[in-house]
């Protein structure tokens, strides 16, 4: 294998290098068939104007701005103008966040595992990392104080993913919501919520964005799951001088984000048609969530393994039994046309070995099938090798 | 005034609130009409597909990694698919580098004045920074050995804008490009060259750019003036070894750059109409640098005002003798609807208080007659407040 660290991205390029036998599990995004591709193609052509061209606001387009504020107010987020920053997808929003609120030596919260890029970003900004633990009911906020108080100096913000979360597909539950909220102010840490995959809910009842419970929490939004990656736009929401502040910073981070985009993506969520889209979405992940959890029964439950069972979005977080490493795994898994992400990347320490990333969002069910099958196949490859 | 630190988005925003009679020399672009509106409009609708649509690679999109290898051999630059990395604009490039390469307390030497953009990106690294003087011929090399051997500790970085520079102008010469190249070598610094505006030279001869001497030197390139900000599109080219480092990284960044512009951008440059469109930029460029210089001749010099001459590119620094205060001209100046950025804020200490930053090239030779005409009205009216 190549020396260099593990992502996502890198797991991606291997991927495509193998070509369209490959079956990969490896991504979190829908498939490009799954694009909106015509609504996208025909709102792109009437974008591009020579205002589009031109540098758009630091803030973000206001054509954008106003859209969203009507879009989120559906999930009973205050999106006012004055509390909204578009970026360059939702992992600028993120990295700006955290650049401007941790300095070398801070103390960051973070759920265990946490969003492989994220860490990259807080390993960039010189923060101390500290891991709270999850069950099947998200982040175990019952033991935040607890961590919070034997961290070397107070934790300055709290990052989470509480909706479905990334990697594990889990979802906070409501008591948790409210407590984790609370926690936070009553310890003056900045909490931070990623939510890019909420929209996407197979089953359970709905639950408020930690962000519409504390109009002080900030939110990170992405664009990218629910239109279209390729087009870099999301969106942080919080309080207005936190959100100036970050306005100001960004000229000397991108200084704004693509106008013809931001423009695009206005005029679909305006004309409503984001809606059945996000609806269909939601029906096929659901029927591919299914298939995979089928898959994982038929060829994963005789090896002692178990996993989560996500109400929505796009990750299944599968444990192998003690003394498998899914790094190892990894080259064989590529080699038959499986990808994956092995579960140490999740993490800034050297755990999670014994754990993997399924994305089922980007395949169908019928090829679903196959690549669990042969991941399996890997699975006992790699096992009779490591067995001579 | 607004309390919040003075930036050029926050003067582009002031002057753009008061509405079609302002004349803004403040911003660092063409003007909108200049832009190749219905080239990019075709090509933009030939962009976009599913796989555009998508999440692209970190280090660029094919495309126009090949598209730009061959742009770059004609300044003499080896932009090898493995020496570059696609970025959202060269500021995101600039502010990668920087935090790549500066940790908190690292030594930096830029120009003073420099672009203030980057100020902002280097105070966000934690960096000190450390300033080298300018004359006529640029960056003063000869004395960096010296200030170099005054820093707290030894420089990591050096950051510089060699041709037609902003804010000033001015061009490093030949004989000091030599000397700057070698003098990093021996310090030990990583050279960053940011040359955002070398493709409009009206006169004199051309220089090799830095990084053409030593592929070393980091070289950041924007592709925001040659064919339009607002797609946010920039590379950084440099050795292999640190691109690696750097498309890694981003994964924590922003993931990459909106790939429907990435591929639009790469059917410009490699369709050809790349060229005459520069070639007509540069025309353009050079009649209004005239105009602005004549208007200059004609309104400041009996206030004892120098300024630059330029040999291309987009800025003229104007000087205003001792005791005048460039800050307080700007609210009298945008009342005036006219636009100017002060000098303060090219320098990260309150130098450069009598110095202002005019942009010639977004405005047509008759508007830069009455926008400097305007300039003058509104020193008198601030020199006769300033004395009742």
């Amino acid at each position: 294998m190549d020396p260099r660290p593990l992502t996502i991205p890198w797991i991606d390029a291997l991927a495509l290098e193998r070509g369209p036998e490959m079956i990969s599990f490896a991504g979190g995004t829908p498939h490009p068939s799954d694009l909106p591709l015509e609504q996208l193609a025909r709102a792109m052509n009437q974008a591009v104007s020579r205002d589009t061209l031109s540098y758009g606001a630091s803030r973000g387009h206001p054509a954008l701005l106003e859209a969203l504020e009507g879009f989120f107010a559906t999930e009973g987020l205050n999106a006012s103008a004055d509390r909204t920053m578009i970026t360059s997808g939702a992992m600028a929003g993120i990295d700006l966040v955290f650049r401007h609120h941790l300095k070398l030596g801070d103390v960051v919260i973070v759920e265990a595992p946490t969003y492989s890029d994220s860490l990259i970003s807080l390993q960039l900004s010189g923060a101390r990392i500290v891991e709270l633990p999850m069950d099947h009911d998200g982040a175990i906020v019952e033991e935040l104080p607890r961590i919070a108080a034997e961290a070397p100096v107070p934790p300055k913000l709290i990052y989470v993913i509480p909706t479905f979360h990334n990697p594990t597909g889990v979802t906070l539950s409501a008591a948790r919501r409210e407590q984790l909220v609370s926690v936070a102010r009553e310890l003056g840490a900045v909490l931070v919520e990623d939510d890019a995959y909420a929209p996407f809910r197979f089953e359970g009842e709905e639950l408020p964005s930690l962000a519409a419970l504390d109009p002080g929490v900030i939110a990170i939004r992405s664009l990218s799951k629910i239109v279209a990656p390729g087009l870099r736009v999301g969106a942080v929401v919080g309080p207005p001088e936190v959100v100036d502040q970050l306005v100001h910073l960004r000229g000397g981070v991108d200084i704004c984000t693509n106008v013809v985009a931001q423009e695009a993506v206005a005029s679909f969520i305006s004309s409503g048609e984001i809606h059945p889209h996000v609806d269909g979405l939601t029906k096929l992940f659901a029927g591919r969530r299914e298939a995979m959890l089928e898959a994982l029964a038929t060829s994963f439950r005789d090896v002692g393994a178990e996993w989560t069972v996500p109400q929505g979005g796009m990750f299944i977080w599968v444990q192998l039994p003690e003394g498998f490493d899914t790094v190892a795994l990894l080259e064989p898994a590529l080699a038959a046309d499986v990808a994956f992400v092995p579960g140490s990347v999740f993490s800034a320490r050297p755990e999670h070995r014994r754990a993997l990333r399924l994305c089922f969002a980007g395949a169908d069910p019928d090829r679903i099938a196959v690549g669990v099958q042969r991941l399996r196949s890997a699975l006992d490859a790699a096992r009779a090798d490591g067995e001579r």
